[in-house]
């Protein structure tokens, strides 16, 4: 199978990679920063193009990774007089209805994990979530995800939503407060690597547990003198002081509607 | 060594656990509630008390892990007439000095992890923070400690503080945000595990990346549109929708000032 990539960033990086260990061909890699495209496009045999006008019809598949914001705008571009092949996007938030009236075969596919440049990840372990326009778009972006993953998933646009905001909650935001965590031991000169026992065994614990059984710590305990004391301790930043007051709060409603 | 234990909730639970892999006698363990007491004492051989006036002298070394807020009131209680015995505490947030007036030899011995009664850890990788009053009970705390785990430290009291606090971040505010993550997926149908992959990811990233070098998503991105209509999703639950706002605020504050 061929299948160009537009975009070049982490996702585009890692499905580069993906692409290329499933032995696919990757005929271009479009960027518009002519840098990134070569970059990547060395990693993977590919040629690296900065303008539309150089996409050539070389592949079966299209797959569209670029900010949200840039989709509409991309679509027509890259769609225009290529009826006869299959364009998919990767974004969580995005429907599948975006490329509607601009082609005839299209689709969603969307691996949920985190991609940063620094990080091979294991692709085959990564849950894809597939969407189709058509017979002819659904068995190859079928095809594709198997090429790639063990685990793969249908899953309406509507639903989509709700998956990648989860998303968010479970990975940008868990690591956000990882990097809370981070500034206040180094504050106090104390190495970050003393954390990570219990972070590790924080992501452990909900395979086996839900998240709810698994809580501890002052908040579910409602643990009035600790939370007093901590917050006093967040001082020094507001915004952080008040994530810790609502996060506490937040906690203490879920757990008060359970009993 | 003997250890008498106070307390018999999630911590006590492992660390009594703990106790007994390592051969160490238990003589008693004290619950207010007669049945925790017994439960607890049932799995390592121990005694179960449930008043203070059945505490005996048959220990080396006593263990103090209740509540914050009780502490004040049991310390007297326990280290009354026992002049010769050691006294340790496991709280994150209480200073070694709440001994001081009551006893000679004390310290504190605080494991740091999340303990639940239904899961088992590896006691052995866990770090324990130390801080002892004197030569008799610093033997006896890096001793036991030592014995427990690979992983021993000694932090004043008023880095404790801040450890703990960090500990918060990284254990229970994540949790909570799994949690939350698991509510939107529950109120479409998804199951919990398809996060599985992405949470473990965003733990194993940080052991060799900086949380601040491991961020994605949108308010990394500051990805407006993705921001927006998210916040409008969690708009069911206001506290949650709050959270939300704020999370990505202090992201892009974050990675701003870096930049």
């Amino acid at each position: 199978m061929k299948v160009t990539l537009i975009g070049a960033g982490n996702l585009a990086t890692s499905l580069a990679l993906a692409l290329k260990e499933a032995k696919c061909i990757i005929p271009q890699i479009y960027s518009r920063t002519t840098e990134s495209a070569e970059t990547l496009a060395r990693l993977v045999n590919s040629e690296p193009i900065n303008h539309f006008s150089m996409l050539s019809d070389d592949a079966d598949v299209y797959i569209i990774s670029i900010k949200d914001i840039a989709l509409e705008e991309v679509i027509p571009e890259v769609c225009k007089n290529r009826d006869d092949k299959v364009f998919l996007h990767t974004a969580g938030t995005m429907s599948v209805n975006c490329f509607e009236g601009w082609t005839t075969h299209y689709g969603v596919f969307y691996p949920m994990q985190t991609f940063s440049r620094e990080r091979r990840v294991k692709f085959k372990e990564i849950p894809v979530f597939l969407e189709y326009s058509d017979d002819i778009a659904r068995k190859r972006v079928d095809e594709l995800a198997r090429k790639l993953t063990n685990k793969v998933y249908y899953l309406s646009s509507e639903d989509r939503k709700y998956l990648h905001l989860s998303a968010v909650w479970a990975c940008n935001f868990v690591n956000h407060c990882y990097d809370i965590a981070s500034d206040i031991l180094s504050a106090h000169d104390i190495p970050f690597s003393v954390l990570l026992p219990l972070i590790d065994e924080t992501a452990r614990k909900v395979h086996s547990l839900t998240p709810r059984e698994a809580q501890t710590g002052p908040a579910v305990r409602f643990d009035e003198n600790v939370i007093e004391k901590q917050v006093k301790l967040m001082n020094e930043n507001a915004m952080e002081a008040q994530l810790y007051q609502l996060l506490s709060e937040s906690i203490h409603e879920k757990h008060k509607k359970e009993k």
